[in-house]
């Protein structure tokens, strides 16, 4: 049994947790949060007091790290990969040299693996990315987002003056996602790509028009895009939009031949982004572990995974069933 | 650059060269044929009889063998893997598990890496249902042809008294791949899953009737199925079927709480087989040779290679551009 600590449990630490309970091969040794442990106690989970992770990390062989990628994950991966084999699904891709650096000095240096940016995106998309381009290195996969709800983009909307609450939905647009499936997509205008769906819960009394004037404005996450504003009641909002789904697909096309085109498209569906991404976190923890025999010391990706040591099978096993 | 070879110079052979010719790290060494060099001389390429192979085997790093499953490959690999680094296309799954074990014992032997069923199923397909499964241990990804031209059903087509030339395609039947996509298909009968449209051009006075009933009464290849047998020219066949298009997917469907669907789906598109499984022979190529480096030996496939080896790209550029 590989025995997993789970970091922070917020809604990926709750697919983490359930990920791993899912797994035959892992064993739960604890579930660390910042907030009183009695506060989160659920279903008998061992929940403990970030604070004493350090007691645990000798009975644990590798860490979920579930914290945010802006706030949490540049200083607590360096921080617990001093102290175990650490998995992250670190995302925020402008970041990711700097993260890797500072992992990799810190794992190197205390002996650990540590696998940074396990999810989907980046993570699975990532791979198909890179098989896609491997097969033909003159083209460029597109990556299309959605339908799914972006956390990112919804903060941003509660961040508005006289927003109670609100969720937004990317979209991919039909048009662009066509245009990429018979080879045109490259030089896609970024904006044209996606649009935008906003479900707002108003304030009372807030000025909606000012509210829809400061979304369509908002540089970066709204302003060029396609964006559609609907305002509705807190009880539609709890009803129609508590689920967090997602998904999306890679598409690579290459020509081998005059007017000769290969599609490759590789596509998710997700009716839960964060007990998804735990599955994926789980699956490359099992991996981290057991390359961790090997030799091999501080950071990686799931670039340089072997895809074998994701599977609870052996190698035999897997040649005969999937191969 | 890596110095490749190929080895057989059938549709694959000529599919293997355009992807080395189009590859920049590589240079194309030698391509060895059973013909008479001179008859099959096209483009200036360096063609060789394949009984001066070991003479080129120290010249050249690595070997594309595109022989054929049945006759060529059994014996062939091993004997290649004996002189140098070799990748093949072994696509006959129930003969893997001896293949594997033939051509790892000579590679361990002779020093070498071999990569057997390097293609698109096998190949990538595999490796769709290996992140499926590893994501999801208690699923099974369910895989589905074409629509595309099979070789081997083709064949059997070919070999029909009365029959001077017919081509298969294989379709994934709609509903089959509905309730796969619903996450209903486990346990979908496997005669359900794919219906097949035959075209056939009848010899002068054959009797077409019974070129029909032989097709529909074929154990294994048409029996069972829902099979359409259509009667066409010479000159409609050499016209309309002239390109070997397949393609197809493979899908995983997971639960990660009560009516809480992932789905995750790999499909291709390919205009044409040989011209992509060539492609992708070449990066496992790269990816071999690099793994030369580091004292592995024997026989490996697909589900070994990290993937960052099949890439031109290095590590740090890659998890720029596409993690």
């Amino acid at each position: 049994m590989i025995r997993a600590a789970v970091y922070g449990y917020g809604n990926l630490g709750r697919g983490a947790v359930k990920a791993l309970l899912a797994a035959k091969d892992f064993a739960l040794t604890g579930v660390f949060t910042r907030r009183d442990p009695r506060a989160v106690a659920e279903g008998g989970l061992p929940f403990y007091p970030a604070s004493e992770f350090d007691a645990f990390s000798g009975k644990t062989d590798v860490v979920l790290l579930c914290g945010g990628s802006q706030a949490d994950l540049p200083h607590l991966t360096p921080l617990l990969a001093e102290k175990c084999h650490v998995v992250d699904s670190f995302d925020t891709h402008g970041a990711m040299a700097g993260h890797f650096a500072a992992v990799d000095q810190v794992a190197k240096k205390s002996g650990h693996l540590a696998l940074i940016a396990a999810g989907w995106d980046p993570g699975l998309f990532s791979l198909a990315r890179l098989y896609g381009e491997a097969i033909f290195p003159e083209a460029k996969a597109e990556t299309f987002w959605g339908r799914g709800v972006s956390q990112g983009h919804s903060d941003a909307l509660r961040h508005i003056e006289g927003v109670a609450d609100a969720v937004e939905y990317t979209l991919p647009d039909e048009k662009a996602l066509a245009a990429a499936r018979a080879g045109r997509g490259v030089g896609l205008n970024e904006y044209k790509k996606h649009t935008r769906l906003c479900f707002i819960v108003a304030k009372a009394g807030a000025d909606q028009q000012k509210i829809v004037k400061k979304i369509r404005e908002m540089p970066h996450y709204f302003a060029g895009y396609q964006t559609e504003v609907n305002f509705i009641t807190a009880e539609e909002m709890r009803k129609e939009h508590a689920a967090m789904p997602h998904g999306g697909r890679v598409i690579c096309i290459g020509e081998t031949g005059v007017g000769e085109r290969q599609r490759i498209e590789y596509s998710l569906s997700l009716d839960s982004n964060p007990s998804f991404t735990g599955r994926v976190m789980v699956a490359f923890a099992r991996a981290l572990y057991r390359l961790s025999g090997s030799g091999t010391r501080g950071c990686l990706t799931v670039f340089d995974i072997p895809p074998a040591l994701l599977s609870p099978l052996d190698g035999e096993t897997l040649r005969q069933r999937l191969l």
